[in-house]
């Protein structure tokens, strides 16, 4: 399949935002987040979004410039609006201010309103490690629902995504996860590729558990269950929780089925470690946790332990050799974009 | 079986830590956290920890009277050491001074070390919610450990708990969950009653999948599966991310198996709301989102849809009204302690 070297893949990616108007900077900007996330192989999120945004930017509801609004701030809490601007744009500049303020206050706390999708979560609490703080951060969609509530059969919750990071010698350790079961677009493939989901993961409309994914996006629908097998109430809390976290204390709302698509509330909340504990002390812990998780057998069929964020690790050091892989599918309609665009192909990877 | 005023079950805590040598302030505060847990129903937090509590006070484990020592400080943040005082008295001291930074600052981290057993962690988020503040508290266990690693099959991680709380315009909404499938106090109730565990809840020694609790305990022993069914990779991601923002940044340590029994690291966050949105605001949200979720058909076995807390309020609710009640078993080991210490026993409540 069609394979690129990053560099070329977000550079190609610059280049087609500019064409559909995107200020330069901030089209590097959504280049980065993007091509990272296809890095770390959470391709879902990386340049196969870039059809999406197109459309979001021909109907306006991504606004390309549009001002990021600091609403209100503290020392160690501000309120921002991203005014519908790119996530990743609205995001990234969040994030650099809740880092510079908890190294002044030690923790900073960080609320998002008008911010459109983000990417992939795991790319701004890294950030955020990679600067010697650990970070946690939430994402509500409160027009976006697919998830049935614990006790409940209708699609009522958003996958409310949560990740956090934190620092260690060489890559941050980065949990980014959904509240729900599963994100939809993991049901998405199942559903391509006409292979059943797991038995805890669906619920058809009349709220029986389904394998079948054709129940799921049936008329009338099915729905993603929450997070926890026979234990979905905790799912169903967190995802609950961070909607409120998120939707309510941004101001965005929880619940919003009015809003376009892409809407998003967002909390994020970072750590200067070294306002803690020294960092030698905190790099220590993590060697000796991971070493004692590590000590444990694995399971029968000869799996492996891995740590958060590792086998994201491993597929970043590949790509990065080997370039990007994007499936023939992918490439045919990004190809297409480009051209309409008016903007010339990346060069592929020799590599393939 | 016998059944208590809350008030009285309070005071004759408090009589009997008192009588173990606790001083009546700090007696009383523990006295108030156990008997608020068995109101709400979480009994195990509650005054049957007792008979535990005077063996940790007799091997000197827990240590009354010890200082409360702030480490470190910003005006957003704190590293306090509870020198193994009660943990029920730390961590009332650390949320009040969370919250008063929070009130300063918008949002306060307080990170305690020497902090031994804290009870239901609920009951501190919920006295943050309930003045007008959103809390996160999440707790490590660096010694006790009964969970395996996603992919592995040994003990190795704590069921490293996490709780949220935000107020309503009634009573906080208030999620209290373990990582872990179940804490395992619910596995040794059902080992006790003679009851299968569900199938996604435990591994044998082997690493097979098991319901027999047996297993669970057998030596060598098995092991409790982390959060997630199918997908425990996020439960174990959870815990680890917790055992390091909790143990690694506390200074209490992540991995301590020297320790006596019941040292935490805990890590708290606080929000003051109105720093970031108006409290009516907030409020309209989570009314809004509650009836949206409770729009939903609920599941065909004629399940009810509830929020989380919800379950806890009407169980304080009704015990308030009728009495605490305390299984036989477990009031004979109270009884034969307060007659241990001299310590008269509370008046049994006329409704029984």
């Amino acid at each position: 399949m069609p394979t690129f070297a990053a560099d070329h893949l977000a550079d190609w990616s610059r280049r087609l935002l500019q064409g559909l108007g995107v200020p330069a900077e901030e089209a590097q900007v959504v280049a980065e987040v993007l091509v990272e996330a296809n890095l770390v192989g959470h391709d879902s999120h990386g340049v196969l979004r870039l059809p999406q945004y197109a459309d979001y930017l021909r109907h306006g509801h991504i606004r390309p410039g549009a001002p990021f609004e600091i609403v209100r701030e503290t020392p160690a809490s501000a309120v921002v609006d991203g005014h519908m601007n790119f996530g990743h744009v609205t995001m990234t500049r969040a994030t650099g201010i809740a880092v510079a303020k908890a190294r002044g206050a030690g923790v900073a706390a960080v609320l998002v309103r008008g911010c459109h999708h983000i990417g992939r979560l795991g790319t701004y609490v890294s950030r955020a490690a990679r600067q010697g703080l650990a970070a946690w951060l939430a994402v509500n969609s409160p027009g976006g629902r697919c998830v049935a509530p614990w006790g409940g059969i209708d699609r009522r919750m958003g996958t409310n995504p949560i990740a956090f990071a934190v620092p260690t010698r060489t890559d941050p350790l980065v949990l980014d996860m959904t509240t729900s079961v599963a994100a939809e677009g993991k049901v998405r493939v199942l559903h391509q590729q006409g292979r059943p989901a797991p038995p805890d993961w669906l619920l058809d409309h009349s709220g029986q558990p389904t394998t079948r994914t054709a129940d799921f996006y049936a008329d009338p629908p099915g729905a993603l269950r929450p997070l926890g097998g026979s234990v979905g109430y905790k799912g169903f809390g967190l995802s609950v929780m961070l909607d409120l976290l998120c939707g309510a204390l941004s101001g965005q709302g929880a619940l919003r089925p009015d809003l376009t698509p892409g809407h998003n509330g967002v909390s994020l909340v970072v750590w200067d470690i070294r306002a803690f504990v020294p960092m030698e002390f905190f790099f220590e812990q993590v060697d000796q946790l991971s070493e004692w998780i590590k000590s444990s057998r694995p399971v029968p069929d000869g799996g492996e332990i891995l740590l958060p964020g590792e086998i994201e690790m491993r597929t970043a050091a590949t790509r990065r050799q080997k370039g990007i892989p994007i499936p023939e599918g992918t490439w045919t309609l990004l190809s297409a974009l480009s051209r309409d665009v008016g903007i010339e192909l990346p060069a592929e990877s020799e590599e393939k």
